[in-house]
């Protein structure tokens, strides 16, 4: 067997043990030069190389149910679960997915990509096998700052008594994408063999720690402690980036790449002076932090995905990164904002699906002050389904007491934040995407204003008219310069400004509404109800994303598939809805 | 000093130590005898009536933040707190609220009813004050129900390194509403004094176990404590019901309670043989799980609540009571799910909200088969804004592959589980709200049927038609027995039937909507979107609750402010909209 031809399960076991080790060089290589090549998450992956082979080398799978928290890490397990051949498509439209997906393989146990919901499942699967009296292994592999969130513990509260066949295993490299926080961590550090633990206390039967990267070892504890009924936790030591020097070094950058240079570790996409909106925010951010010292920022685990670099290493004392745990974060950021700080909660847009209680209901009902800057708004491309941040205005804007701003450029995001900062007595939401701004870094100038506007930014010579709201406005004026329709910016999705909109309904005589959001119970649809308010006869049309997920691919292909870039907006306009 | 008249903090203060038993004994009469007269919360509230006095006697209250949470046992708070005088009028409408609320009083420090936010609301604060030099305490009263909730571990992973004066005092009952699941109680159970353990674990200081009911310890801990910085854990142990005989015996029954006689505890509510929309749902469950052994049932702590009890006094296995873990209990019915049992996952409107990505990410993007019977959706009355689940509606629509069920009584409700048990290939929202069926129980012949349709249920002469979704149907009917409109009955929130609204366009001029659930982004909506789509050119109003959040008072009276009652709904039809 060479171990190139390795694709399966069954292919892996025709290896002997002691030669496990030599193929998970090879392996780490493979990964190492593809990733290389196609970009994709790393440093997570080079973790887990032997991990996986050990996991696959043990246990059964399919029967047995393997389930990857987050993820991300997953890329071994699919090039030994028959995509070595799909791996070329990875992340790319219609190729294989970079995150665990039922629907792809029968191999992948669970779909995720979002934390902490692997023991939960795993003890779904479990407890079912317990009822339909399935003799199988059910194997959930979580990271120290997974274990984090609290969805991980009330599955551990629940597991510890449940007498199935669970087990955790506990990828601990102190990192998520940032190095993790809390209590656990400095916890996890000091446990040994010997210890009655927290796992012990909540039911578990304990093994370890394991050095993960010694394979004879993995091998051992799984055969052993897989012939023991009831539940357990293997606690694995790893290192994030192992065997590619730049990456256990800088972790944090190595979490996820772009296509880079194998040898030198550089970079190899063009660059270019252009901005991407989360630095817009983390730069704006800091400015306002210099001038108040009554500004502080949450985030749940994602400092350098948020940007929050630039203020922390200034104000370390005002950033508070709680780990990864949203709930905890917006009700930890409402006891901020009642004590009068300036409260910039920095949350991703499907994250904050995670906190949708805690925004109702501590901060929206109570009128808190908190100001939520929401990244990865609208399609983020490559991560797919689960990372779309489409759901954001329509359950938002259902909410009381919130004003939504949805900036169309970095200008108008430089505006929205200090609009904010100025005039908060409630909470706000920013919400802004992933990427680059479409021009390069401009140090602007702000322009405050003190009431929630639209504004005209194209004036065409028909009696058609877009409204927009977001970036999604770039795909507006574009279609704007092939027709001669007009284009306004709504800015604000909430309160959204009904004279302006009034106005519109007596001037044109076809209204399109655009946004880069579920159409159902969007902002689109708020138009719709305001259009009967005011007995508008016109023509009414509501773009944006259809009832369906999303799947993965670039931006500019999905936005073609879900009809609303400029080419799709100029054959709705053409054909007068 | 009388005891009667101590209706505040500083009064409290004016009595001697050895005075507080008696006091206690006094107070808890009190509570007894006004509960019997008003009803509301009980046994919690019964159980903390000596932490109570001791915290207000030790911490200095409104500047020492007290947050109490879920917030149902406060009442003894309120009474101390300057709301004596105003006691009668809990829960009614412009009356206080039956849970902390910060527009209410300065003494409650953070509005409370949903359960295990207390510490990461406390953890804010505290943090502020380290930032602003505040000099003060910051206390959470949590249970140990409470604490199983995945958020209390982000807060307590969080807290443990903040170096705070942050003091949670886990008020330990071994019950929430109904007793307390998973291995953390058993671990409580054996803590002693001398332990490290879970909490020092995490980098607390622990003082306990207290007994909770004797005022001269708790004194002295809280004493003690005060003067020691760090993040603190006092472990107090409390019987829920204390000193009423029969809330001791049956603390479920006695959580909550309508009025009744104090001396021989029983109800003196006026009784009819209607039947709850829990227990139509719970009767119904136990029919198809002594059916169908793949049937199993879900609960983030609410057997009772949720009538799950018939079942599981049948088949306790097949009933999983997961805790306070809604985020858990929506992933572990997937898991559940994708091992083909026929999972019911019961789960109130409003803690749903809590597990908004599990279901997005989990269930429907994965679409699997879970069924959720989401009880308490619509108004709920003097539970008051934290409890009206009234959301439900506008965040569920947005979401792809979900069916959405809200039937309009108790036939309805019956056909629309064995619709969902039938026909399940994806998730099955069934939605039905707190309270009775208008009429008396039936135990009806099911009308199966395939098709998500929607039914005129009325016919009216006028061109006039209310298209309504949910039992609010009993307002559009009383509205046309007045006036001469058609009523609908739509059935289906998701997906909506277009055929019958496409005729419906087709036949009438004005149309209304008719929903009790926020108009913004709810139904209404939607077909505002399909008016456009099916160039409607008649009128079209949504009725609904307003972009505002709905204080407490009976269901009749917030429909009145609402204006969705059978009155408000007669002259809408009048003005022609």
């Amino acid at each position: 067997m060479q171990f190139e031809d390795i694709d399966s399960p069954l292919k892996l076991k025709k290896l002997e043990e002691n030669q496990l080790p030599d193929y998970a060089v090879w392996l780490r290589e493979f990964l190492i030069g593809k990733i290389a090549e196609l970009g994709g998450h790393f440093a997570a992956n080079l973790g887990v190389v032997e991990l996986t082979i050990a996991l696959h080398y043990v246990y059964n799978a399919p029967e047995d149910k393997i389930i990857w928290d987050v993820g991300h890490q997953s890329y071994a397990h699919k090039i030994l679960t028959k995509r070595k051949s799909l791996f070329d498509s990875l992340r790319k439209l219609d190729g294989i997915s970079g995150f665990p997906k039922m629907s792809e393989s029968e191999y992948d146990a669970f779909g995720t990509a979002h934390s902490s919901t692997s023991i939960s499942a795993a003890l779904g699967y479990a407890q079912a096998a317990k009822l339909l009296k399935l003799n199988r292994q059910h194997i959930a592999v979580i990271g120290d700052g997974a274990m984090s969130a609290g969805q991980a513990f009330e599955a551990l509260n629940n597991a510890g008594i449940s007498d199935t066949n669970i087990t955790v295993i506990l990828n601990d490299n102190h990192i998520g994408i940032d190095p993790s926080q809390g209590a656990l961590g400095e916890y996890l550090d000091q446990l040994d063999y010997k210890s009655d633990n927290l796992f012990t206390d909540f039911g578990f039967q304990y093994f370890g720690p394991i050095d993960g990267h010694q394979l004879p070892q993995l091998l051992e504890v799984f055969k052993r402690s897989k012939d023991i009924t009831g539940p357990k936790v293997i606690h694995v030591r790893t290192i994030k980036g192992k065997g590619y020097a730049p990456a256990e070094a800088e972790q944090t950058k190595w979490h996820s790449t772009s296509k880079f240079d194998k040898l030198s570790g550089k970079g190899i996409e063009s660059s270019d002076n252009h901005i991407k909106y989360q630095d817009i925010f983390g730069k704006t951010l800091l400015e306002l932090a210099e001038k108040d010292t009554k500004v502080v920022a949450v985030t749940p685990a994602m400092v350098s995905g948020s940007s929050l670099n630039f203020m922390q290493d200034k104000f370390p004392d005002r950033v508070f990164d709680v780990g990864i745990a949203e709930q905890h974060a917006l009700t930890f950021s409402a006891g901020l904002a009642a004590s009068g700080l300036k409260t910039f909660c920095c949350i991703y847009s499907t994250f904050l699906q995670r906190a949708y209680d805690q925004l109702i209901h501590d901060i929206a009902l109570q009128n808190l002050p908190v100001i939520f800057a929401v990244d990865r708004a609208g399609l983020v491309g490559e991560d797919g389904p689960t990372h779309h941040g489409v759901f954001d205005l329509a359950f938002l804007q259902t909410v009381p007491n919130l004003t939504i701003l949805s900036p169309s450029n970095q200008l108008e995001l430089r505006n929205a934040i200090y609009f904010a900062y100025q005039h908060i007595n409630g909470p706000i939401v920013i919400r802004y995407p992933r990427g680059k701004s479409s021009e390069p870094y401009i140090a602007s100038e702000i322009q405050t204003e003190s009431i929630p506007k639209a504004k005209l930014v194209h004036k065409g010579q028909s009696n058609t008219v877009i409204l927009s709201i977001g970036t999604i406005l770039e795909e507006a004026l574009k279609a704007a310069e092939k027709t001669d329709v007009s284009v306004v910016d709504l800015r604000f999705a909430k309160p959204i400004d009904e004279t302006f909109i009034k106005d519109v309904f007596n001037t044109y005589q076809n209204v399109l509404t655009l946004e880069e959001a579920q159409v159902l119970g969007g902002i689109g649809s708020h138009i719709a109800q305001l259009a009967f308010e005011n007995k508008f006869k016109g023509t009414l049309k509501q773009l944006g994303i259809k009832d369906e997920f999303v799947q993965h691919g670039t931006i500019a292909e999905l936005r073609k598939i879900q009809g609303i870039d400029a080419e799709s907006l100029v054959k709705v306009i053409n054909s007068q809805f």
